[in-house]
């Protein structure tokens, strides 16, 4: 959903939900292929049950992407330009049937004295699953255009 | 590639490169499928011409996974376990067509007082292009048993 | 299967029956990454449990297109356009697991003054499940060369 | 974007723009591999080189699929069921590299005395290129619920 | 499609020819994701640029599964069970862009001693390209149920 | 994973494995889009429910480029070249759930005295499930360069 906003629209502790969906098989299956990382935590049950977690879990990086597809699906800002991310951390494993959205949190708002057409937005990311629990946690660094 | 390694067999500044693959339009196709990312900068080459790129890109999220499953083709530790990533930069755009490998360089390497059974090991991830142009730089934070 | 037909040697009435195949979670996965559809009747297992089929349903496109895809195997006129459909109606809801197959009955032959080239047939398609349960009816459209 | 509206909101003549796609050879590979509709006009650029056309065409199943999945993603209205669509109209060839997006303006509107739950709404759905010509037009028929 | 036959339904020297599809970039990208073969051959350009076919070929095992596939299409006995396949050889690189087809050939049919139910039918397969030269050559033996 | 080995340097009777992998419900799927292979066998769950195996199997050529592709996840040598496949044979039928992993054997060596340049390698594929179980059988025909 393409919306256009200036920095001087951001609001510190403004928080918006992105939509949720569940986990499937097919998921880390299409992950597997797309990124090359056939990994046995990922692609082999057998193995995967002598594990701390007892069975398959979602790749890291493909927890990272759908929250950051989903929140992309509930706002997406043209005047923006994503310098990156600080600070992933997997919180707690991600299984097959978990149901994931992200909840997007402005942290902060920095204007920058050599640039004065931009400033910069972080949004806090928390990913959580169906029992309300984070699984993952990420600073998204943004610059906006401003007014 | 499997291959177990522990704490102390780790050097700073050991470099390592993973193989290469080319991005095609494919891969942005089912990567915007896979996280439901639809943005008009990855999917429609009409609004691409009037961006400062002048044509799609590739999502940053798919940079970064395909460099993180570059670097897991070449070697993967079955006794280190991924706390996250911290500084991921997208540095230059990547383009359909665009040739991209990683090299992993150890940053750093830490003991810990409160765990002595695992190290933290920093892993510094450059994702570079077929002009040997720096796309994307990330850091790795392993926790790696200890001997 | 390619097989040439003319106007002339349809029949009202003559019906075909397409192979069947199963709906899988995969199919819909897919379909909603295809499509950029990802609502939560489709994706979101938890939303769906609150919805009066209390589980994911199948994308009424998909089942459309599933449909002609099976009519389309069983046989292919290269003699034949679509011009297009009429009347698609969503009967009931489609599920993870069911089993589905087209039934096509010639429905009306109409040839028509202005052009004595072609010949409009009107295939009635049914999708059925399983159980026998019609799940989707449309009218296809096709002109058809005359001898 | 899930958005509630009840039939009392929806006002005839009132036009909403989808966000644009481009079609990919992808698009066209992944379609036939979902649906099994493998036909030479789509799969075969030899047999395409001696069709009117005289390249590949996208399926008319995707066409369709495509601009439901972009109407979908510009607006969501979890008070609305879809009851079908009518009168699905293939008005010109797709093409790979075209970039299609939907226009849907509300064609009519419908009480029924028999339920006074919901009302019909009617959504002309126009698919046009990036040359503004209309290369689909369905009705969608939609029930909504009413205040 | 399927058609029932019986061991004595089948001529030595009789041939049927497949569909033909062209063989796309999304192919060799879908099977390296399916297999997990991201050999450089397959998925790195500037790789092959420096191979003797200066591109990028298409992985051996898809040329196969893909004629096995396009011979399904134009036959499929229930009445028939795979044993294997003898001598598959590669007799030529197959490149982006190159359209194949199967041609099936009955090579050979022997009753069985031990074994009066079935009779085992060797089918001669030949993957031809645009330029009808043969790019793989395979032996399919067949066990078929006798009247 | 890249690793240059001349003929001198294979051994008969050496053996390495490959790592493991679940085949899964949308292998099977993808398998079918892939090839455009839609038997009942693979995509009918109804109908398998007749056959002897009393569910749907894995297409045979999906398990035997699953058994090359994993071959090729634990060696890849840039100095060999593969000339085809020698006595294929599905051993037992292959289910959703089950995993495979591949061992391969030096079988042969041959020296050929019209090409001094390279030298004759067959690797016997044993393709084995979860109970160690022979799935599929093959000898790969490979040529590779001497010192």
């Amino acid at each position: 959903m393409e919306k256009k906003q200036f920095f001087e629209d951001y609001r510190i502790g403004h928080i918006r939900h992105s939509p949720a969906r569940t986990i499937t098989e097919t998921d880390i299956v299409v992950h597997a292929g797309h990124t090359g990382d056939f990994s046995p935590h990922h692609m082999d049950a057998e193995y995967a049950k002598h594990t701390p977690f007892e069975r398959r879990i979602a790749h890291g990086t493909m927890v990272f992407a759908f929250g950051i597809g989903l929140a992309a699906q509930s706002a997406n800002n043209p005047g923006a330009f994503s310098s990156g991310y600080d600070r992933i951390r997997f919180v707690r494993p991600v299984f097959i049937g978990d149901t994931l959205k992200s909840r997007i949190t402005i942290g902060d708002l920095k204007t920058m004295a050599d640039n004065p057409d931009f400033g910069e937005v972080i949004e806090q990311i928390d990913v959580v699953n169906q029992k309300n629990e984070t699984v993952l946690t990420a600073s998204h660094v943004l610059m906006v255009e401003r007014r």
